[in-house]
């Protein structure tokens, strides 16, 4: 078991929910954990801001390359960030869980 | 000095803060940042959603063993996730502060 | 293109907004998530608690030094965190994107 988190941000919470809930039910993820911020970002040569809710998602690192593709195919940005940061220790017991979660 | 966040996730503010001041009083952490999220995960077969807080901790490695495990030992969950990301790098000001409060 | 995500904290939205807008003026970074936390940590020998503004930066690692250099140039905090974590992986349409606003 190789843990990883993969952060992401969504326009709205209608969207992030419903992308989230169909990664769960595709079993992608084990976990996710949603929370508004505000973005500030260069868009089309100016200096854009906004609200936005950034996920952080949890899940085993062979799962990366399906969830990657299947954000991408459900998310309402052209272009989202889809960032994964390896877990440099996780703890047994939550790990194990994990696994049961994602592959029974 | 090898920094790095440690992240973890509690069911309300009470308990967040509660396990947070004891780490701190211990010198396990130097420093938490906790805000609250919405959870949306697989538990018991059934996915579930609700309010959480989420905490990161910044300490040194070579507190990582006694941190976990007394997080283990105070969190309300049965199966806490207490995940750690080891930083790539950190402003030398921030680092020696760090060394000062946890060596003394 | 590696791509790093840098995380800091202001004591305040009003700091949080300026320092980001001149590194998106300066373009050493792309895109920054920006939301409330509190904080709890030593200072000066006591535990303190306090509401802060937590930022996410996105850039490349090549921007890394001045990035550094010019948040602590402009940070309120004498002290601030300024924290560099290297992505273990980023969609390749995100990562192209932030090659042209930043090296354009």
């Amino acid at each position: 078991m190789e843990a990883i988190i993969v952060y992401t941000t969504f326009p709205d919470w209608e969207s992030a929910r419903k992308v989230t809930r169909e990664l769960l039910e595709r079993k992608l993820i084990v976990c996710a954990n949603l929370r508004e911020h505000e973005a500030m970002y260069w868009w089309e040569g100016k200096i854009e801001e906004g609200k936005e809710v950034g996920v952080i998602y949890k899940t085993e690192v062979s799962k990366w390359k399906e969830l990657r593709e299947t954000i991408k195919e459900l998310h309402p940005y052209d272009v989202p960030m889809i960032a994964r940061i390896d877990l440099d220790k996780l703890n047994r017991e939550y790990s194990e869980w994990m696994a049961r979660v994602l592959f029974g």
